[in-house]
């Protein structure tokens, strides 16, 4: 009898070309399909959460497909660990309903935007955060960034390379703040654009520098164009850290009782 | 005219066979002695606060040399860092009196030694933290290590390896810390014993695990006997710290206005 499951996965994006498979390139999802292929002896459909691009990390990724393995959830986790290298690690694993997908039924995301803010750059944070060496008023940027949040036509905050239409989105929640040398943006909206979050930074980073004004971002939103934004800050800063869903991809008590009253 | 320079530095060990140079292995010191052997057009005699194992970090580090070198002590470090890979940052430079030894004058060091305490490995502590799948209780264990404070004969943690004679050491601060999914051992003292730290930690491994009673501890310091101990924990937990010294190694104003007042 088969099963709809989803998987819940971080990874170091540092080594991969993004999560989608590529011609030539080693990507995040040709190493799982890898690794889930050779637990399972066949080679599911994934669907994805997101794509991710070159370079840019995952706290939270999550992945669904249809199998007729009877591993229990509770199994899937360590035995996929065992099977995929050191920078991707999958922790949560349950069933979810027949017809479900990552994507299609993802309410929103949060990204995360992580920036090391020191004259000197540090070896611990290396390809983990943007290293930027001048002052940064986080409370002023945190200001700024309120401007992003409410129902907007985001075009301006998208990458040329997009021909997705409709380029309307809601922003939930938006942050700038510091913990000693390290300043973190984050976001939250029922989806984003390309690149929409790292030229979100990019043009924080230019009112920072005080080559764009504070009062910025409106205009920009309003104009929808992308050559009135700040450039696409780098991939290393960048993190997927929060998956919405109807319900918690990790509550795993519940997925593992399930399989056992279906036994 | 010869200056004699402190400098304090990072780097992520996972890539060295530890500090000092060796024949046939990749060491920091080599690494390091390179960079600034390209800077100064010498090499000048390094002398280290301390040793550190193969895969063993460092957040603080310090070197001491003369130089006749008349470059700024607030130049050198980014000078440095140009020509270093990237899991090696130098953040601080600042002159200290003639004759001054950073292994020597160390006061005293701090070692952390930090543990992901979680079922599932995480991409972002790989070669940072040792990996523990089992519930710790951290309380339970700062209790524990409590008894390690004071002065004590510490042969019974310290490698056969040794061959140091006084194995004597006061510990002025030892503390277990949890935040959220990463357990933290701490511990400050007037000097180590190889392998200390790792054969410390070994042991409260052995008591969060009940195969060690919580009060072993005394036993062991007192019988001084290595095999009564726990196991050395791997490196890759291993951090040192903090390296104390009767002023502020970072304090550059100070070393900036010297050099000027010179001038």
């Amino acid at each position: 009898m088969s099963r709809t499951l989803l998987l819940t996965l971080r990874y170091d994006g540092s080594r991969y070309h993004g999560w989608q498979v590529q011609q030539n390139a080693v990507t995040v999802q040709e190493v799982f399909q890898n690794a889930l292929g050779d637990l399972l002896g066949t080679r599911p459909d994934l669907k994805a959460c997101s794509r991710t691009d070159t370079g840019v990390h995952a706290d939270m990724f999550c992945i669904s497909f249809e199998t007729d393995s009877r591993i229990p959830c509770g199994q899937f986790p360590q035995a996929l660990n065992m099977r995929l290298p050191r920078d991707i690690a999958v922790y949560g694993c349950r069933e979810v309903e027949e017809g479900f997908h990552a994507r299609y039924h993802c309410l929103g995301k949060r990204y995360v935007y992580q920036i090391l803010n020191t004259k000197q750059r540090n070896p611990f944070y290396e390809g983990r955060a943007l290293h930027y060496r001048y002052p940064l008023d986080e409370k002023m940027l945190h200001q700024a960034a309120q401007q992003y949040v409410g129902q907007h036509n985001f075009s301006g905050f998208c990458s040329y390379k997009s021909t997705v239409e409709d380029t309307v989105r809601t922003v939930s929640h938006c942050s700038v703040e510091r913990k000693g040398d390290l300043v973190t943006f984050s976001v939250q909206a029922d989806g984003f654009l390309y690149n929409m979050v790292r030229i979100m930074v990019g043009t924080l980073l230019r009112i920072a520098q005080g080559k764009f004004r504070p009062d910025c971002i409106p205009v920009i939103l309003e104009k929808g164009d992308r050559a009135l934004a700040g450039p696409t800050a780098p991939a290393e800063g960048l993190y997927l850290s929060r998956v919405l869903y109807a319900f918690d991809p990790l509550e795993e008590q519940r997925v593992t009782n399930n399989f056992k009253e279906r036994e």
